[in-house]
């Protein structure tokens, strides 16, 4: 086990499959069940990265896909890494790019069950084989080719603790014989991504992507093959399922394929009814830009569920948003200020209810380490 | 004087009308010549209040107009004022919402000299007569009274340290005899918004606003008008013409009129060329959203002039923005990551640039006074 990173478990319950862990990391510890949060350019939306570091966020997501088209890895890695580029002394961990440059492929099904409403992509994808996939900068309209090899290349001078292998996000509409071509050719090149990580000394651990939709053969077959390779850890990516109930379906079959002495992630699912799922299932850590976008949209979360913040029924509380929140905005603000902000369209609103979703998020994830540890989970 | 509110003047320039002073407020000091940033709604845009109280930013102004019609007066009397309410312990002054309206009425000529583009306002003023406005809410289409009283009785529940008698703005092209009448009421008005002033035990000091336009005599005689009434301090307001030439005449005449021991303030001028010479002429405060819009737009000013961050070659300058700034946008980021949140259209950018402008503009003024007190200016 490298000394630079490596996974505690603390406790394993003994009514679900349930833990408490820590993952350590050469930027620090991050303990789980724990929520990712999203910060796609390197910064989360509306938020100073030298807050979020007060935010006890302890790992943040970015995407290889937006640092490769702006600034660059070259601009990044000149600066020192992701870390001292963006201001940032907490773990971070980037994604290969693959699901954007498939999401610009498949766009139409992929983002039906990733993201509301796609962007207008054009042709941006010109040609996908056994090599990887050649696109177009919608900045510019370079020309960009993504490998295996590129994109751990890219991750190397990215620099962050934890990187992941190129996949392909193959739609969910999708007959068996071309996701089982898809799951072979992505366990090809997640192979080429390890080669291509190990043979650098670089402080870095490498997840895997669990494959194979919603079919338990493929999801059982992507585990055993990526799980006989040093992986440092195990996401689970591609198409999670249709709806929660599917996702659940296959994260209960899944789960337990994986090496248990390994931290796993599931990759964009953090909205509230899935994390209550899925943390019985025994997931380490998750990542979603969602608590992020609804604070934008004025949907604070709070120990009383969730507030819709541009009602009226807000504008005279002089109370907190959440009188169980200790977060800067509720400390320091009433609702009805809040109200106030979202209502005149400043944009300090967005940055105070990301404050607090943040926060409220990572107390969450404090209680399920908690409740878990009591044995009450 | 009123031991809440009074001015020292520190040192008096022999060189110049230029001088440093402090003003007492209820909220604390005021160091003049100082810069006053502009909270419209209640906070700077793009700016959490909580993170400008670390920026020395002394004074605030808010504008009653935009309070009144949300989230209205009565919301922030009941959170206990301005400063609760927005969560600012440091100075805050209101203006009398006159502005405002009267861009509404003759927004044209208005608009042509105190800001770019004008918006679409329809007819929102219905009647302008002895007693007041009457106009329109943009929100929600209410009928609004707005007379010397209700100015500052809503004045009186936001609670300022500093308020503003209710003056019409006159457009820029106006005759002289129209310029007069318009002169002989605003200080009817500034007469009635002082005694409802007067009527009330609050903690509060009212400047007068000086009009005249650009004629000399009308200049003169507001000065003597208003000069004679028991306000606190006097503000410089009206059209001050329609280039700095003007603007620099007008003030050059007017300056020595207003009584000394008093403190004075120019309305709406804040922009660098401008800065430098009125201060000479005894300007102790001034205000104005040039620098936090100048910030949104990635005009960064510098020691070494202002940098316009979104061109490229700022792309790998890993130096701050300022070598000789010690804000916390250049302590802990590159230019590069400022131009790349730029580029990549984050709104923390529009934050952490001003961050950089504030701090900028505090420690330009801290830079003249220093310059005052060593006899150079």
């Amino acid at each position: 086990m490298k000394s630079y990173f490596f996974f505690e478990i603390i406790y394993q319950s003994n009514k679900s499959r349930a833990r408490v862990g820590r993952i350590h990391t050469p930027h620090g510890i991050i303990d789980t069940p724990s929520f990712v949060a999203v910060g796609t350019n390197g910064t989360l939306k509306s938020l100073d990265n030298h807050v979020l570091e007060t935010l006890d966020q302890q790992l943040m997501f970015c995407n290889t896909y937006h640092m490769l088209l702006h600034p660059g890895p070259d601009v990044v890695a000149q600066a020192g890494g992701l870390h001292t580029f963006i201001g940032r002394t907490k773990p971070i961990i980037t994604d290969s790019g693959g699901f954007q440059v498939f999401s610009l492929a498949y766009g139409g099904v992929a983002s039906e069950l990733k993201s509301k409403g796609q962007k207008n992509t054009g042709n941006a994808v010109i040609k996908i084989n056994e090599d990887g996939v050649v696109f177009r900068s919608y900045r510019n309209g370079d020309l960009i080719t993504l490998t295996p090899e590129s994109s751990v290349i890219a991750q190397k001078k990215l620099g962050a603790d934890i990187i992941i292998p190129f996949d392909e996000l193959p739609p969910y509409h999708i007959d068996k014989k071309t996701l089982k071509k898809s799951l072979d050719r992505t366990h090809r090149w997640e192979k080429r991504s390890l080669d291509q990580h190990l043979a650098s000394p670089q402080q870095q651990a490498m997840y895997a992507v669990i494959h194979g939709g919603i079919i338990p053969e493929f999801r059982k077959e992507s585990c055993e093959t990526l799980g006989a390779l040093p992986f440092d850890g195990f996401a689970i990516g591609g198409s999670v399922g249709k709806n929660r109930e599917e996702m659940v379906e296959m994260l209960t079959s899944t789960m337990p394929l994986l090496p248990e002495d390994k931290p796993n992630h599931l990759l964009g699912i953090a909205d509230l009814p899935s994390i209550e799922s899925i943390i019985p299932l025994g997931v380490d850590t998750f990542d979603s830009s969602h608590p992020t976008k609804c604070a934008r949209h004025g949907h604070l979360f709070t120990s009383l569920g969730t507030k819709k913040i541009t009602q009226s029924r807000w504008k005279n509380d002089l109370g907190p948003i959440d009188p169980n929140c200790l977060c800067a905005t509720c400390k320091n603000y009433s609702t009805s200020f809040i109200y106030h902000l979202f209502k005149a369209k400043e944009a300090s609103a967005h940055t105070l209810a990301t404050i607090h979703n943040i926060t409220y998020m990572n107390d969450l994830m404090r209680q399920y380490r908690e409740k878990i540890l009591a044995g009450d989970l």
